[in-house]
């Protein structure tokens, strides 16, 4: 386990630095027959990548993607899949001034005592560069995963103090912020204007929505399938937080009134966000992400260097003012890998269970 | 992955129902010569048990453990240790009435989908019981953890809407309600009359506390530190949110003030807690953990049986008003494993590297 | 990885010494549904417990079986499977005089330097007492792949030069020597009456025969179904050479000779021994396991004890002239295991294919 | 567990098929700040791909290895490694003709039945070529074992029934067959003349030899040393047989022969082959691994097709008369593979235990 794979019947292996030769992944487990273009992967990738407007980092990358193996005459083969994405505009000399420098906020620190030795380009290994190819992995999961009618959306739900008053996921792809309430658009160019002046960043929460998923995926007690989810959240680079349904709200809840009744149409209310016990109820799984603002601000600041020197420091390079900004495809292929791997899994140890759907 | 185990090196395989023959656990791979006795796991086993104050369920268990296997002399041998509790007084007639019926927020309608069958008393596997043997398992954990100066604490911070205003963990053990602020326990008295008198529970939120760990623990990408703990914490009962650090109020800060700066003599704040990039830094490692109130409440209500039809449902049995007072040795003992797990594997990749503590 | 999981779906973890209070297993992962009674397993462990015949070691254990948690009304619940075996008939006071020695061909010396601690009472963990626990997970894994048509047995075909002539495994119930030939068993009498005489062992070679496997099931490349079926062999105490189909003979064949020819009714022959690129193609799995002589013999040796002193030693103890003699029921249980976790891994995966049978 | 993943903490990752684009792998969970160059990779590639005698296949690949990540300035980072081999000399045409016919002794039939789907060029991902990258990935792992003083190596002890009559594994460099005596190479010419003439092909028996290893390394049970080196043998294509030590030669032997005895320098003998109980005692593992004749030879056969009818067929392509000529580096591949992840597990359970060596 150390670290670069996620699953156990349908697993995402990656490497590659922020500015080394390319990004690559590994699809192993992924099930046969699945028809699949390197378009499939490359839409989900488009999502993702910087530079498309404004508020976020303007490093061009086309983050064209090139499937290796593991398909044959369009379908997939049930052989693993390799991929590649090489990089281009490594701009690697903007980093030569924090080559001993720790960056606050940053993974800095925590790599040089880990292995003694880092790639201090652009973060190396810890840039969020590294999430591409989550994002391709979760693009082969999406579509085994529409295939089963389950379905995965995302937007942002809140930036900074602005919270949107109803959500529409579908809307998230209409406006620069992804964001889930077009009434707000208006209030938050005016908000990210302010913050881009001050050379600031700022968080954001996202809701991720799996929908048309079956009951009965998920493994009881420690793979629960909100503890699977929390992980695959969690390990994406700036979440702090990771709430199921009613989420932290159900500290101020009643009994009475947080759980969910069941009458014969299905459930009254959803605050177990789709979930009893590790698994599935049939509802929409809502998780709700909560990512930092962006520690790389243009603001000098001081900081320490490997010599343990205070030292002063401007980090340059492109940044995104809110990382959450470009986080919805992200997590959304995470919670794609999580799910495709919990239902094969139920398949294999379930095989013999008829279900209601 | 079928829910069961916990760990890639140091890990825990549990089973047993709330109302079956007995509770137990393997050990696997843990470090030999480690001084070992039984009691070492009885009183953290003892913290847990219910029956303690008139807050928690009057259920009579004296959870007594006994160790099977894998210590000699006093010493763990670097084989498996076996564990096993019997049960004692089970009232399964309590249950005769909800056979067929699916209690609310409970997982008796997901389990009877996934696996077609369940055994219904008193939750069976989804009872909360089943986390006595995660608590044993922790209990070894922590006295590994303790040896290499890494400490683990927990308490709970708000009730309701009750909010600690302050932070003691030692207090944590001095009230019946595990809470870390002594001020607040006449407030909590009086709320706590009131739900019992209105036959209604409570969610809560409790602080884990890492205290210890060296800088370098934890695997980049999709295995962070932060997001092995988020699985850690999220496949304990009725957990619905996890918060590292800053959490959720990360959503409203900017990057000015989120990212802790770093001086000769450290970390001048602890915005991250203590995980940045996936590795820890050093520093404390606070997880917020909200729970759910308990669903199993005396309040009559309606849900459906197996059939689809709506009946009535009063659930009889002994239950906590507020599932969190029981939480922190559990939440402790996940930490633990967590915690020990990482930190031999890093042992095992990282062997050559020398670090600065 | 810490040694005692065996499985990725289908688990079976184990714990317990040759002398200690119990042996225990944890089955996770089984699926629900499946009919199961204590007797099932009973069955099994009867079959390999010691003291059946005088040509097995004399200790007295009943191996009697205790089902703690996953069977409900009579049927597998998909929950964990605890089993428990009490140990009785452990007569320690016999190791006493090998507390510090190392017995030749044993594990003490290298347990000794692994952990730096050992239970040096009947080898411990080492001992073949642990196997019991295989035999109790294989007896749930056989019933399962008997419902899917799959049938596994074993029988000696080779013991020291005795070679048998005709392979009847049905034939290997009827013997002391669980051979396969009937007609070679005066020739076995007279020779392990010469060989208990000699205060001597013997070494012996097992078929182990899995009929009515499905093609399809096993994994490409590394976990390929003969390199999971070798571990599986390989794992068993006293194992040294796993062989599948015409096993080392081939390296004295042809490719015109060795290749299995196919016509329409199906393959022609099985050197091969049913598995091709690491898949089941149909027929037959046919494995030969090799085990080496029980080291424990009553000669008077010398060896070196924990200080390197050169000493004498005589080992006391009951023991196996031939442990190869009890090894049908251990082997078939570790094939089980192996092929029922294959068989849920495929249905996984491969969820979506149609296959011929 | 697709079958595609070797390894716990030190992991290796392949994907790509015979005329795929190319073959590629990840290798996770490496030391850091290891000195690694391509050269290191490519040497052994080189002592792996085709073309270099008349006695192996025709094929020109240069196996060209491009390293992608997780070296930084000429050392390891920790991070994972990706690893690229274009594929150039495809011939794809050659197979149109068996394009829906089932070679004898080949896994197209067994694929077919898996996946319902295969990429029937050159064997596809079932190809032998999937072995470079385990070639690679080993390449990394020895390079680290030798800094702890492990050396692998090996080297053809039998072809038909040509047996060396004395191992020399460092003359196997010196002759087209890597074979181990010297004295036996005009025997061999002539024998490979007259099987070329014949269009057939023979088995080989390979000797794996680790010298070096500390005692104490591996884990018992199910995951005895010797079991996991079985498993990463019979992993490798046509290998039909892995013996360890004495291997089935002790069928034969009594125990007063086989065990080996201890004396103050010590081991008199190495019948165990190095492994006792699972775990390494010092002395070298000798691992003997039999090879089956390469299935497709020149000569014309009848098979069936995917409609299950009787055709003729004669296999175009270039094919080696013996492939275990070209095993001695993927056999050393794998065990390196296998001892370093064993190495790293060890020291991460046992970290706290102080050794003799």
């Amino acid at each position: 386990m150390s670290g670069n794979t996620f699953g156990t019947i349908f697993k995402l292996t990656t490497f590659g630095e922020s500015h080394g030769v390319a990004l690559g992944a590994i699809v192993d487990g992924c099930p046969p027959n699945i028809p699949l273009v390197v378009e499939d992967i490359q839409e989900e990738l488009d999502r993702r990548k910087p530079g498309q407007s404004r508020y976020v980092t303007q490093r061009k990358e086309d983050d064209s993607v090139e499937i290796l193996s593991g398909v044959f005459e369009g379908k997939t083969t049930g052989t693993p899949i390799g991929l590649v994405i090489k990089n281009k505009d490594q701009k690697s000399k903007d980093y030569e001034n924090v080559k001993d420098k720790f960056r606050p906020g940053h993974a800095d620190y925590t790599y040089q005592q880990k292995y003694g030795i880092r790639d201090y380009r652009g973060g190396g290994r810890a840039s969020a560069r590294e999430t591409a190819m989550r994002v391709a992995g979760g693009a082969i999961a999406k579509k085994i995963l529409a295939t089963l009618g389950v379905n995965i959306s995302a937007g942002v739900v809140q930036i900074g103090d602005i919270r949107a008053d109803k959500v529409s996921l579908a809307d998230s792809a209409n406006n620069d912020f992804s964001f889930v309430d077009m009434d707000k658009i208006d209030e938050l160019e005016t908000f990210f204007q302010a913050l881009i002046k001050d050379q600031d960043s700022v968080g954001a929460k996202i809701l991720v929505r799996i929908n048309g998923l079956m009951p009965g995926v998920g493994s009881p007690v420690f793979s629960k399938l909100d503890a699977e989810l929390a992980k695959a959240m969690m390990g994406v680079n700036a979440v702090k937080a990771v709430e199921i349904g009613a989420g932290a709200n159900v500290v101020s809840m009643r009994g009475s009134g947080n759980r969910d009744l069941m009458v014969k149409a299905g459930f009254l209310s959803n605050n177990s966000g789709g979930i009893l016990g590790g698994i599935s109820n049939g509802e929409d799984i809502d998780i709700y992400v909560s990512l930092k603002p962006t520690s790389s601000i243009s603001q000098k600041t001081t900081t320490v260097n490997k010599d343990n020197e205070e030292v002063d420091l401007q980090v340059k390079g492109r940044h995104d003012p809110c990382v959450g900004l470009r986080a919805a495809p992200i997590l959304e292929a995470m919670a794609a890998l999580c799910i495709l791997d919990q239902v094969l899994l139920d398949k294999g140890q379930c095989f013999n269970v008829d279900r209601d759907s």
